[in-house]
């Protein structure tokens, strides 16, 4: 997979909204079916990050709970708790941009567990792309 | 900690809502600021977790993505996507009946990772109590 193209647009999205934060979900036949920003602060939720609302997003356009076949782009790597939540909507492709540790060694406070250890039950159903356009993301910190 | 009471409650909720899973918050002072259910059928997201649920409910309430020095009760050991949240909640006290082992048990999938190994990093921090009602709580599933 190439998802160049897919990662400038959501590196434009965080600048925009002034987060390195940001997510898009694809089709099985690459529509965008949900893109959005970490909104943490503006909706004061702790939960609000880009990959649960883009999973919330994506589920309500098609209004079902199970998102099998879509492909989950993410400036950076999923956190345990979107990690979990691509468990449960049934995403099984994955790829982002800065890794976790990358992240937290940027000063953004991180759970210190990779995507991998959390869906260890079902890696050998991931595919999983890393680092993609990873400089760029970097400068939205 | 005695949570009995706050869990017969929270059982009496999944009876009504036909769900095992339900969560309630309480403030430092004891008031209930969230109680809900799974609803991941009914929303059709798969987010819809009762953890995450009251989350949201008590950030919107106090308008504060911050819940430190709350409580949260929940019929069933939070999820690593729930436990996940309660991290960046700031929730440090959580009170269960059901463990994930027991309700994988029972038949209902889950991902094999304990609230405590997705929260090692913070373990001395965190309040745990573990088998409130359990046996009356495995009879919702």
């Amino acid at each position: 997979m190439n998802t160049d193209k897919q990662m400038r647009r959501l590196i434009e999205l965080g600048r925009r909204e002034d987060t390195p934060y940001t997510c898009m979900i694809l089709a099985a036949d690459g529509e965008i079916i949900a893109l959005a920003p970490n909104r943490v602060k503006k909706d004061a939720d702790a939960t609000s990050h880009a990959e649960i609302n883009a999973i919330r997003e994506a589920s309500a356009r098609r209004n079902n709970k199970d998102l099998s076949g879509c492909h989950l782009i993410t400036t950076c790597e999923p956190c345990p708790m979107c990690a979990s939540a691509i468990f449960w909507s049934g995403i099984r492709k994955v790829s982002w941009g800065l890794s976790i540790d990358e992240i937290a060694a940027l000063g953004h406070r991180q759970i210190s567990l990779r995507m991998k250890d959390v869906l260890a039950d079902i890696s050998a159903e991931l595919q999983v792309e890393e680092g993609v356009l990873a400089e760029e993301v970097k400068a939205l910190f």
